[in-house]
């Protein structure tokens, strides 16, 4: 057991805050003679990084990831791989005023009362977004691993369908429009509207959710274990723990409920000898186990609790006080956590795809 | 890491098929000189047993539970709780005709693939719901240790809040009626309008989903920890690995993507010398650790694969054939899963409690 | 983790006390369609089996294994191996006398004092050898993975080489001998001594050390990994976690000490076109990883504690007593710890030829 | 399950190679509020700091370490410590020869093996003993933890206790005398002796084992729990994971072969009001439980197998060869194991002292 690990076989460990002189994280599990370089790594670091639009946050941090052991002449040795991003805009502004101070909608209160009233406040410490620099550095990795044992490619993507109220259209859906606008929206229509929503947002000094899709395509049969290393409880676990999320769902998620049995278990036939399914209510996955078809997995990210309207709140001390986030926010976290979920699900993959040849092989 | 295991400090295995000559878990961790008498388990079994209402399947089981290690002159001796439950009702019926096929909707394909073609197919073997009654005895056991350890009584409670496309109305919200009602409706008018409903999905040979809501009140700050053992993530784990579960959501949940900043983080005041939250948007959980409001957890689960019309789907030899399943089934598989749900709450504190004191102490 | 679970992909977790109902074991991560039957367990639990020869202990008990999940038509389906041993000769005879008793040696005060004075004190409880059963029983599945996975067969075999001060002649070492003595003595001379020495320890009321050696022949190279899942650790770990095992070595161990390095760096050469050590100092294992030769480990087991002379000792109520053990005891544990020795080090194998699988795949 | 991480609940995680740009752990579980500075752990790696004799390799490393995270205004956060210590005396030296070269008695053959041929050859990659720098400084953590959760300070030392055939006497045994000679010899009139031992084994080109005692005093009664997370049996991976050892022995250990039950089982008295036991032959551990005694761990260290002296030894081609390792060398690796042995001492200890916390309490 470890809280600051996760996964199995392919495991990784993140340590770091938010305004420490490093953050990082050590990938072990790695299978051997797979290339990997610095640049693998951080293509996807860029993709992640703040400052990329204006409605993400302005901190400028170049994101340089340094690879510090595991790698041999540009190959993984089966060795932990040390992954190290310096921090480099930590401005030493005057915390002295919110350090005593519990952000309503922060970890502020949780962390300050969990570890006997130590905390690193400066930026929300261990619980900043900034931690997961580490899962898009450990993901790139994963999806190194998935590359290097899988005959075919599997292909992991994410988009964002919905924020606050607007969601896309699914008949407009476009993998391609992810790689072309700043939302990876895959509906270019619903660009113009979510701008609009966000400039509104900001100058409200308010923020708002929004909920992520990732899907993996190419995905074996077979990944997943009964009863309590099923793939979707896993994904469930990895999905929920990124910052703000607040739910998941796998498949046709929870409007299953209102499914009748007909409509949701999906047929199958054969086509061109293969086994087809007819629709893909499950989202890849029963019984725990991956089926062969698309894996789906969306989940709902909360509004930034940091928002430029006074909000009553207590301090350490056990007063009550008036809270202000000043500066610059985000009006939408959400936008930040698609290349999050992406990387969650290659590191859960990867972990399962370990695991599964562990028991049963991989012909 | 083990397939068939849950939690770190306070954990179960569970093993067993729906067919074979029982089911049971051992749990391990429990602290020392805690109470536990068989029928300190049975009260929960006897809850979630099937055949208690015309909704839910009539095999008749009495699932009685057996200690067989770790509890001496009646109390816990902190070494390994073994619990078995003999299978009563195995009837002997033919499973020629279904050995081969693969149910659309269920596991058999999954298992089959995964597990190079050896599957229990008797009653869905591993994948079957039966092994949830060994998430109810090991549950009941954490409730055990939650009360011997925790100064005041925790409450875990769950409600099934929709069936098919019917909610209960949070107005008429009642927990007490959860015992008077075979649903464990908090809601008492909304019983009849899903009597109705189930009758007429039964007798159309289909199937519905449902929604269950679980509340834990009385918790302790401090539970979880960052940023791979949060206690939301562990929950959201918990919950989707329970058969036929879709989607997880704490708090707001999905409705928190349309919540404004303003509207989704809770304020904080001062009541009587305490901290008292205002709202409880974040369903009892900042940052992966709990605040000390109630937990508050919903899941969906998918309406019953097995259904009495005919389904397209495959079987072993790669044919197409048309499945039809006979026999009595669940109308709806979600009514059964609210102690099931309530189980996992409990599991997950208890183990979430030790990991606590390990690293913070209990004062 | 858990406190009675060993290993990580081949993994078993243990319960049961000497005279509760039953002691047993669940086997998790065992692959798929391998042939297993009650008689491929019985057959080395009948090997351990008490009441053989007369120098050990006389309780009877047929040890007669049931398979209680995780085989169907014959074959491992990859769900966790319920195996369940019911106790027969749990004698009703009054404990009242020993149960405020530590007894020396034993574990009875640590149990005491670390379990709230709350333990189980019929026969030793969970401390009892008793529970080396299920080790037994899992190391028989164990052994089957192995055969399953291996292109060619892998041989586990142990023997006793010292009891008291007496050691067996290596120059007289011949296999074969060991299935044909009481003592699984590898040197047929050295047992009428033996039996002389045992004849004469039982008499004076007292007992003997032993030390155990096991050696697995056919062992892939590659299995272990840096740094902290060495073989030779887990090795270290498996054998120390036996009842009453003070000591463990692998090669040349503590002789090592006085080697020089030339005389303990095992040369290589070509032989057939293939790497031949020249010697086996290292005992099968360099950096934490197989080499191919035999893996050898010993290990050194305290005489029985439970003698009939009058020991000094105290009781739960802090008073001073003297403890004196009645009734018949082994002279001499070590010899049963055998086929407890073979039985871990087959579990430590299978567990990390999954690992080895998993991480660097086996051709 | 990682194969670079150790303990369950103080876990630390190790990377890094021998000739890489550093090497580092991170250490989770970590109780909050602890005071840290960097000076706590530079005390300890000074200790084992290479280049103090000279009978230790003389490579020039200040092996200063840096605190990366998890420590805020002084103190522990709780959340994870990443420590680093870069490598500074990675001399750019032709590597070409020994590349394809297995040296006998090294991991540089099974690494190969395992890892598909890759392995990163310079120095030992991470096979080399500078792994063991991470291991002090997180032992360093380790005493500090149990510092602040015991009531009494308990004492972790280590000793050297033989070389080749040369032991010291446990008449002279001093404590003292370990601070004040470069071996940590607790008995000063062996110390002439082993420089002459050494200097003759350096002439020859040679190289000797050695054993080295560490001892915890002070020491809770009730750490470690049956079965499978037995304190002896976690002591004895810590010590054997430990780079050349081949042997470890608690208390007695292979002694109690030879020993009577009534030598062997340490008796109890009351001494003014308090358990005393008259001997320590169990080294302070019964039932894989630690009594309260002196936990007593001895193991042995293989000689080096670096010598200056030709060897047979075969290459990756498959090609019989000569290997003579030239440059200085340690003749004893055994002398710097003596910090190393302690590190895991507090390692173990921090990390059962949490499970014991977590399942039982401290009062």
């Amino acid at each position: 057991m470890s809280h600051n690990s996760f996964g199995h076989l392919f495991r990784f460990t993140t340590w770091g805050e938010s305004h420490g002189p490093a953050i990082g994280c050590v990938v072990d599990g790695t299978p051997p003679s797979i290339p990997l370089a610095e640049a693998d790594i951080q293509t996807w670091l860029d993709k992640r990084k703040p400052g990329q639009s204006r409605f993400v946050t302005q901190r400028r941090e170049s994101d340089t990831v340094e690879i510090l052991s595991g790698v041999f002449e540009g190959k993984t040795t089966g060795t932990p791989i040390s992954l190290m991003i310096r921090n480099e805009d930590q401005r030493s502004k005057d915390y002295g005023k919110i350090k005593d101070q519990f952000r309503p909608g922060h970890a502020d209160f949780t962390y300050w009362a969990k570890y006997q009233g130590i905390r690193d406040y400066r930026g929300g410490g261990r619980s900043s977004a900034r931690e997961t620099a580490s899962r898009v550095a450990a993901g790139a990795v994963a999806r190194k691993v998935l590359a290097h044992l899988l005959p075919e490619p599997m292909e992991i993507r994410g988009a964002l369908i919905q924020i606050g109220g607007v969601s896309i259209s699914r008949g407009r859906w476009d993998w391609a429009e992810t790689e072309r606008n700043t939302f990876w929206s895959p509906d270019a229509e619903v660009v113009p509207q979510w701008e609009e929503l966000l400039d509104k947002t900001r100058k409200a000094g308010s923020s708002v959710g929004a909920v992520i899709e990732v899907v993996a395509s190419g995905v074996p049969v077979g990944l997943g274990a009964p009863v309590y290393s099923k793939l979707d409880a896993d994904l469930a676990s990895a999905m929920m723990g990124i910052n703000a999320v607040k739910g998941v769902e796998i498949g046709a998620g929870f409007a299953a409920a209102v499914l009748s049995g007909e409509e949701n278990a999906d047929e199958m036939r054969i086509e061109d000898g293969k086994l087809k399914f007819l629709s893909n209510m499950a989202g890849g996955i029963l019984g725990g186990i991956s089926t062969g078809q698309d894996i789906i997995v969306r989940f709902a990210v909360k509004p930034t609790s940091s928002i430029n309207q006074p909000r009553r709140s207590i301090n350490a001390a056990g007063e009550e006080i008036d809270v202000v986030t000043t500066g610059r926010h985000d009006p939408c976290v959400g936008i930040r956590a698609v290349p999050v979920g992406e990387a969650m699900m290659a590191l859960v993959l990867a972990d399962h795809l370990l695991r599964h040849r562990a028991q049963c092989g991989l012909e």
